[in-house]
């Protein structure tokens, strides 16, 4: 009866409590759920504005940055929004409210599930 | 004057050749030359269904498979193919014509490449 929409990645705000969702690739083939789990991490990552929106909070100064940071990705304003938001839709940002701005920050965790998911497997017996 | 429309991080077949096309997603803003090349691998795995087959690929026995190792994903084997033709043209992929059949392989650089993208760069001064 547990809800499996809710991201498994994210069950938590703490980066510790974050349960890795899927496998490395090479281990074994993926489940259609874990599939469907992952895929929309890498989906989240397959826009090239995304992607230099991410890298662009990613490497800010202190880890986070709000819109009011982002100004040369030839891109409006709300477009920036909208990404930043579908980044963390897919559990790749967490954001924070402050004062006039929202800042985004990467979730760490996320970020090291992914890069695990890429690693290859020792070689099987 | 070099081609930079060709994917650079499959220069060569040899995968010790291969040189990165991105630093780590938290080093500093990608540029945007760098989100296009890595975008399009990570929008490669991007879908549930080539997610599965990916990974269905890169743990099969030998490290390789052919379409005719591949019933269980839910979908035609015409499909299963235009997946995997997408794989490869994305550089995840590499193929060999055996008689009868296509075997596909993953190409472990270009995986360890996208890991190096999803890596935490150390904390900046």
């Amino acid at each position: 009866m547990s809800n499996t929409k809710v991201l498994p990645l994210l069950e938590s705000e703490a980066p510790e409590a974050v349960a890795p969702c899927c496998p490395p690739l090479t281990e074994r083939p993926f489940t259609a759920e874990e599939a469907e789990t992952a895929a929309r991490m890498f989906k989240a990552l397959g826009d090239p504005v995304r992607l230099r929106l991410f890298s662009l909070v990613a490497s800010h100064e202190g880890g986070e940055a709000c819109v009011c940071d982002i100004s040369d990705v030839g891109v409006s304003q709300p477009t920036v929004s909208h990404h930043l938001k579908k980044l963390k839709e897919a559990g790749l940002l967490t954001s924070e409210r402050r004062g006039t701005w929202v800042y985004y920050r990467v979730e760490p965790s996320v970020l090291a599930a992914m890069g695990k998911l890429l690693t290859m497997a020792p070689a099987a017996a």
